[in-house]
């Protein structure tokens, strides 16, 4: 009878301990709709907010690494200067990861419908850091 | 005194756990060393071992995602079917964090010297597989 309810503690534990997992990937999925309803709202700086405010922020594109929160966004804000070079966005993740407590990796796809549309592919790097889940690393191309 | 031994002990603690760390990203630093001699030599699968051999692996660049060891290193043998295609490749590692006791993140820029130069940039992410460190994820742009 005692090993039985060990066993079912155990088992219980792991459950939890699932579930929890499964939440916290949930919150990255959630800020990332969040974050296509900002960029389709012309919202860029709360597009921003789901990205970590630190001159330690690395965006890795073609051009090399850009550092910082600020200077990333400047450059979405140049990039994307209205509506119309904005478009409509659309992220596919194609699998997303819980490596710790406190970091996820996100492997996806990014679609921009307008005129010219754009898209390719990115990996992406999320730490929860007091206690919200934001982007460290972002690798688009 | 009790006191103190904790502390001591304590301190011992956090000391052995940052030397495990430094020589956990330091496996990755050899190992990438180790790929950069394996290409030079021409050695396309001794550059593949450290490559998660399994059809989990994947690989993103700018065509898109491709899945599965094998296939990523047939990619390779058909990009570069000769030393000369090969050229002499160079890592420079611009960040390495340990993300967990089985996870690595890497930053950092390629360089291919030949005929015509190549270069770009790639995020890794490593994994301690079976005691053996090996990129479950690689982005190259």
């Amino acid at each position: 009878m005692r090993k039985l309810v060990l066993l079912i503690l155990i088992i219980n534990g792991f459950w939890l301990f699932s579930q929890n997992e499964k939440n916290q990937t949930n919150e990255v999925v959630k800020n990332m709709k969040a974050q296509e309803l900002a960029w389709n709202n012309a919202d860029i700086i709360g597009f921003m907010t789901h990205y970590w405010k630190s001159d330690s922020l690395k965006f890795i594109g073609s051009k090399g690494i850009t550092y910082g929160w600020q200077k990333t966004s400047d450059n979405y804000v140049k990039g994307y200067p209205n509506k119309d070079a904005m478009g409509v966005l659309t992220f596919t993740i194609k699998e997303i990861t819980q490596l710790s407590k406190t970091s996820i990796y996100v492997i996806g796809q990014w679609e921009l419908k307008k005129e010219k549309p754009a898209g390719g592919y990115f990996t992406l790097l999320w730490k929860k850091i007091n206690g919200q889940w934001v982007i460290v690393s972002d690798h688009t191309s």
